[in-house]
């Protein structure tokens, strides 16, 4: 995988850059719409394509590994097969999913003990094992298998944790370096710095992180609870030391405003279910702020839902049919608000990246976090 | 309203034809997707036209009056205008809604009084007010309002509730006739047929209704519960006795078969929930026959849902990964499954119409039926 940077802003540490996969480029800043179970609900794989102009997808190793499973997933040649998506993929390692079962997980040196959410069938993610199962589903880009301590967390429990995930980095790199791909493609393996909201763990984990020389780095933990300020803090203190020519992947994020400050902070990758989840409950990033399409006042507004992003869905429908739609619980409301949302991310690493190579991405950014983040 | 025959079949009372309405043409014999609420579900309306082809949708009076409700669509000009849907729709009246509302309606000579399902609030629809409303909603085509008597149903209530429907139809025909369409396009009022499963009452009804005079008529009170003999044995009689210049509109039917026996007998119109509702629940009909999705047999078969039918969705998407979005009760199943069913019923009049045009309908259509309903 090859990262190029085009440009840096020059007030600020944001970056403008092309990651090159076997399945095309990515330009960066991006966006990546989360496909937990091999679809990102409710859109098309064309409208991800056509309406939404998506780079990359991600999918979710835990819920791909539960269904359809590995065998199906072989037997298809992959899940770009599978599904039909035939841009870059990403999958996560399954760690943030099954630490979030918290009343069936044991967590051990081997790995993590589970039951599954569907059927309480009872699995075991060792390090190992989650690359043998990111070989078959067949992503890009992959993610080391790591533990995300949840927020709050005392300062102990994080730094046993960060250890932990660091050990288990090592047995995900050796199998990697031991294994080959499945089917033909490059698949580049991501390690994940933890450390929670400490400093000087964070510092540590970077260091270990970058110490591995993968082709990419991504930051764990965060947008778990804590307040925005502390996030951005522990950007700042880790892309200091994550090396500035690979890509830097921050995980979960996040709100528009979380993005732009993220890009400001030199982050180049995102991903987030948030613009999928509100809108399936009403919630819409437009470019003139934030709607809360459930609200009385845009019953009889028959203007677009938003003009000024372009494409069918966001000029096609009017605010009040997709209100009338939200109401009355039809599928089509949590389709158009979805593809409506996931166009509205991907315009904004857009215009980012635009303002990053014209060198005016800081003042830019300050202006569009305050109309953006207005509710209607 | 302008209906002209092109072709009829040697071998049966099928018919080919165009019907002209002020939202453009329609050529039968056509199927009508439904669109309760101002949505057909899960489908976009650029789908309804690229994928589908549908020529014409349905609205449903029940549901638009209760939910966005008469000062909304007013207000938007029309259903039209509010969901974006420029070709012809068609409304039915809302009596067979109110009458499955059992516990919850009254009815009397003036109309029927109900409690809303949605928040139990009370509602008089009288013949003249359900006009207004379709006024309102402004269809291209306005369904009378009539009784729609349950299966089985002794003779004597299926008589008098055919008078009632008969006097009923009398007062629409009177508040059409001395109201105005609200945006300036054609509005045809269709009377309906009634009489339940006895001949002699389904002559009378047909005889009545055809002296109206109407742009077109319809056949309601089947498909309700009866056997199929029973329903093909009354659309012979009824059609015998309705205009052959005037298009014939079977309400609510039905299954592929019902769907070419019908045309064989002469109807030119169907309308039914069958493809979408049965779609999400994982019933295909293919042209090869018909799948049930959820089986286990398709979750390895990686081949198109149905090669043989066209268009993006059948062709693009594999059983297996249908089958597995099903699985999971994602969004996008439901999504897949809706336009491909309702591609293969307008693809099914489509060619019932090639076999008019050509004269070999009758033929056709017995080796269609077997091998469309073969389950695979």
């Amino acid at each position: 995988m090859i990262f190029e940077i085009h440009s840096t802003d020059p007030g600020s540490f944001a970056r403008a850059g092309k990651l090159q996969t076997d399945h095309g480029e990515i330009l960066t800043p991006i966006f990546m719409p989360v496909g937990t179970a091999g679809t990102v609900k409710g859109v098309h794989q064309r409208e991800l394509l056509d309406d939404i102009e998506a780079q990359i997808i991600l999918g979710n190793t835990y819920h791909l590994y539960l269904r359809p499973g590995l065998d199906i997933l072989r037997k298809a040649g992959g899940l770009h097969k599978f599904n039909g998506w035939s841009k870059p993929i990403l999958t996560d390692s399954g760690g943030y999913q099954v630490f979030s079962l918290k009343e069936i997980r044991k967590i051990t040196e081997e790995g993590v003990y589970f039951n599954s959410h569907i059927d309480g069938s009872k699995h075991l993610f060792t390090p190992e094992y989650v690359m043998d199962i990111q070989r078959v589903i067949g992503g890009d880009i992959i993610m080391a298998f790591d533990e995300c301590p949840p927020y709050p967390c005392d300062y102990k429990y994080a730094e046993k944790s960060m250890h932990l995930t660091h050990r288990w980095l090592k047995r995900c790199v050796e199998r990697i370096q031991t294994t080959e791909p499945l089917y033909g493609h490059h698949q580049s393996l991501f390690p994940i710095v933890q450390g929670s909201v400490f400093p000087d763990l964070r510092v540590q984990s970077a260091e270990y992180i970058a110490s591995q020389e993968q082709d990419g780095n991504a930051i764990g933990g965060l947008s778990v609870g804590e307040p925005a300020e502390e996030m951005y803090k522990m950007i700042e203190v880790v892309n200091a030391i994550l090396p500035k020519d690979k890509p830097r992947y921050l995980m979960g994020v996040g709100t528009p405003e979380n993005i732009l400050e993220g890009i400001a902070l030199g982050i180049d990758m995102f991903d987030c279910v948030m613009p999928t989840r509100n809108a399936r409950n009403g919630m819409l990033f437009t470019t003139e702020g934030i709607i809360n399409i459930r609200n009385k006042k845009w019953e009889d507004d028959f203007t677009p839902i938003d003009p000024g992003l372009g494409g069918y869905v966001s000029t096609f429908y009017s605010k009040a049919y997709l209100k009338h739609l939200m109401k009355c619980q039809e599928l089509l409301g949590a389709q158009i608000a979805s593809i409506h949302n996931l166009r509205f991310y991907l315009w904004l690493v857009g215009e980012a990246r635009k303002h990053i190579l014209a060198g005016d991405y800081a003042s830019w950014k300050d202006q569009a976090v305050k109309k953006l983040m207005t509710r209607l």
